[in-house]
């Protein structure tokens, strides 16, 4: 960084700007995460909730409902339902990939067990029910109880795509879909919702926050191969997992015989040796599909500033456009 | 049986007398457990769907409605969610407790794997959620979220409770709540709301299936030692698993310092041997912990049989009342 002050984050400027609102969700995630009659519940839960991930979804819900004028208290209901259904979603995936590190920490699953991974994930999604029922709108209701089947089935098709080199770029989408865009997409919609917005803000609020979480999730996936010191993970978990994401389903589409067989070997068969995370990285070179990665988040990011030309013209409008930007220049 | 023809029991009476409502019920489950992206899912699933289980929660829902007069189409709805949720309950205990047998089949675990069980049955709990909001009742929304906070509650607190010898007989029965009686409940309590029954109806169902399910729990832990085909479950698994259930937590409660000693090795320890589940046997025998389990059994059965007077004099009603005497005449 040198002498030049770096400048502050659009995510860390809404969070300032929403300040207040983020502190009640605070509250309530705390309040309702507790059990009086299962202790280790809060304890599971507060290594994940109190871990200083950056509330980017319950965010996103409080910007949504802002932006469209809302001046009741539930905003912040939805707020702390999107951070549990995301915390219960992230307690099963530990279960399920046997990963060692989320958010720069030992991941539950290795402090506690699969048992109580499963289970307070479970307890999780449950207070969110409550949560939103407590709102009283059967319409946010309806986008909730959507976006959890879309999320439950993207999981299980990541699960049966893992390991497949027949996967295409389509069923990738639908995986990405599943895994990030449909809560970001059901966050900011049920933020609109709450507002009683006109059909046409709801709309563009669904595909920014459905486009945002394209970009974000492809960005996730191309940080696994290209490096950051931001996300918190080693660079090849993915490839160690064997999982298809972008950058590897493009080069494998272009691959010769020889490639081929290479991907085969390390991705379908997991027989993996000590050169074989650089050789990969070598043919994502080589066919240019960090790039063209790339270019592909940064498209769906332009795609989410699109969406927000019928949204009033304020500040978190605008906050919202760079966070958008900001996704993709974490790639760098 | 000899000669004399077993007679039908009484779940089969109201089965039978329901058919209609519970053909519909099984169209909708197949349909709703399909997935157009995710074609494991119907396999999974269907090894549980399909295994023979006596749909005995859905047809409490499908009997509330109908004895307080229903006629709308949404109790299939609710019989449907009331399955799912309970089917997921399942997938989800399969990874927890690494059992081998379920309903005399293996395990979804055994033929699949923890991932697809835990996120096939993410799947079901997201269906069942679209279910009940496409009911557009509000109130029984609220039900149903409180009975799955309580569901989920209930199985962290077994989990922690697991192995623990200073568990009580007040834990125990909040764990039976929890994994059993929650569900009941909120399953005959829906079919009296969505008939839009008068509130005393509304309680009466409530009470009646949480001491039903109460009953039922602890006829299923009773048998796990007293011996029964009925369960498809091995006499000694619980012991084996060292689950502190009712009959255990009486006998410890009368043991002296040897068989303390005995408990704290079989059971806090995990160290058993060839003789220990006949000793086991013998010490619930000489504190009288079985007969003193089904007689607490009985007596919630009667509770529940007590609690129908308020309802309609109907055949439905004395089905339910057979129903509660059934559950315990399972021990024999």
């Amino acid at each position: 960084m040198g002498l030049v002050e770096e400048s502050i984050k659009p995510h860390e400027r809404l969070s300032e700007h929403l300040a207040d609102d983020l502190a009640a969700v605070n509250v309530l995630i705390r309040e309702r995460m507790a059990s009086k009659h299962a202790p280790r519940i809060p304890q599971v839960t507060a290594h994940l909730v109190e871990a200083g991930g950056k509330r980017l979804r319950p965010m996103l819900t409080l910007a949504a409902a802002r932006l469209c004028n809302y001046d009741g208290p539930y905003h912040v209901h939805l707020a702390a339902t999107v951070e549990f259904i995301h915390t219960a979603t992230l307690l099963h995936d530990d279960v399920v990939d046997e990963s060692g590190q989320r958010r720069g920490r030992p991941t539950a699953n290795l402090l506690w067990d699969n048992k109580s991974s499963v289970l307070v994930g479970d307890y999780l999604f449950s207070r969110s029910f409550q949560l939103m029922v407590e709102t009283g709108s059967l319409k946010v209701l309806d986008i909730l109880a959507n976006a959890s089947a879309t999320i439950a089935e993207g999981e299980v098709l990541q699960l049966t795509a893992a390991q497949d080199l027949a996967t295409t770029e389509d069923i990738y989408m639908q995986v990405v879909r599943g895994k990030t865009a449909a809560l970001f997409s059901a966050a900011t919609k049920v933020g609109g919702v709450i507002a009683n917005a006109p059909e046409a803000q709801v709309a563009a609020l669904s595909t920014y926050g459905d486009a945002l979480g394209i970009s974000f999730q492809i960005v996730d996936d191309l940080l696994d191969y290209w490096g950051s010191g931001a996300t918190g993970k080693n660079v090849g978990d993915d490839f160690r997992e064997r999982k298809l994401t972008l950058p590897v389903i493009k080069a494998v589409a272009k691959a010769n015989e020889e490639e081929h067989a290479f991907w085969v070997r390390a991705i379908e068969k997991g027989a993996q040796g000590g050169g074989d995370l650089d050789h990969a990285l070598v043919l994502l070179k080589k066919h240019n599909a960090m790039e063209e990665t790339r270019i592909e988040a940064l498209s769906w990011a332009a795609k989410a500033k699109d969406a927000l030309c019928v949204l009033p013209d304020a500040p978190i409008r605008h906050m919202l456009t760079d966070i958008a930007d900001y996704v993709v220049e974490r790639v760098n």
